[in-house]
């Protein structure tokens, strides 16, 4: 039985390589978002795409392979929705907030993403750092961002001197650790940090500080 | 000869049951922040802090017991800290620019706290709902901050009606995520985020962005 309902997903297997190929990554970075690298299962992860062990193997390859291709999806995935954005076609002011905006709601909408970048950094980043596709996603987006200030700075609309990776990482860094840690802060704090009004406090209170903080001296 | 030991150990502990405690909590934290909750091994906690699985039991209590006090420990030492920076004797622009470096250090010195603040995070915090300690230590806190940001806005030093809760959160995330996600960060920007400079010029952009935030309009 278990042979029969393999050979069957086999050739639908064979009609659909891609569809397969990313059934497995959606099933795979789920299994490695909630249990980490030493905890996912190739067997809960093929049985969760509807393949089997074997299948993994040829689409993309070992365990290692496996947690590897995840991430740069998942990099890639974020990368190309910024990308959508169009910032450079907004003013710099706009397209600041533009970027806050979204990075706030696509943590929220991804919150896999969050646990794998936590469970990759416990992991001092040694999968990452084997990744060549990384490297190649990185530079377009920082000129962009380097453009966009320097857009903003000879207008007069932007403080001048802005870095354009520290003032990534700081939008980041506002929306990631309020989401990643809002179990805990919820409870340090007696607020719960997810209801809907709270969210909405939270990305006001970005929005005003992010612009105060870029404006001209 | 396992025994003999354990036996010396144990009269040692009778002489000092306060110290044998603290060596066993810092053992814990030590083992919890490398291993997680599940991955956490008593034997390995009581081998660390010179003493037997019975002691530990005894001083502490079982493994969910011992992770809880941990926690509470953690909390407890930062919220320590940040009293002893007598923040109320400060001007209110002094105030924060000294708890944004403060934190900055803090993380530094202990990623044990973050990773213990992942790892209860990617469990929901189901420990710390149940501690009342946690709760305890939170108004002090919030009270004195709400209390700089109302002097800072009557002098007309800081812009009003910032929540001293947001604003607390976002001086963590700006100096937490940085920390915390600086293996991935690192290789996604192609710069060593922690080497001695990088670390000056990030708390150089968090002074320069956090002073620009809270100008009066």
């Amino acid at each position: 039985m278990a042979k029969k309902r393999a050979n069957k997903r086999a050739s639908g297997w064979l009609q659909d390589p891609a569809g397969m190929r990313s059934r497995i990554l959606a099933a795979a970075t789920r299994e490695f978002a909630r249990h980490g690298f030493g905890g996912a299962r190739i067997d809960r992860i093929a049985d969760l795409a509807g393949a089997n062990k074997r299948m993994v193997y040829y689409h993309i390859g070992d365990k290692e392979a496996l947690y590897l291709a995840v991430l740069e999806a998942a990099y890639a995935q974020i990368r190309q929705a910024e990308r959508e954005l169009n910032l450079e076609a907004l003013g710099p002011k706009e397209a600041i907030l533009k970027l806050l905006t979204f990075t706030w709601e696509y943590y929220l909408r991804h919150p896999e993403f969050l646990s794998l970048l936590n469970e990759e950094n416990q992991m001092g980043a040694n999968f990452l750092r084997k990744s060549k596709r990384i490297r190649e996603m990185r530079s377009p987006f920082v000129s962009l961002l380097s453009h966009i200030l320097k857009r903003g700075a000879a207008s007069g609309e932007l403080r001048e001197g802005i870095d354009p990776i520290e003032l990534y990482i700081s939008i980041a860094g506002l929306c990631y650790f309020y989401q990643s840690n809002s179990a805990t802060l919820s409870i340090v704090f007696g607020r719960d940090l997810l209801s809907r009004r709270a969210k909405a406090r939270r990305l006001a209170h970005m929005t005003v500080f992010l612009l105060a903080a870029l404006r001209p001296a």
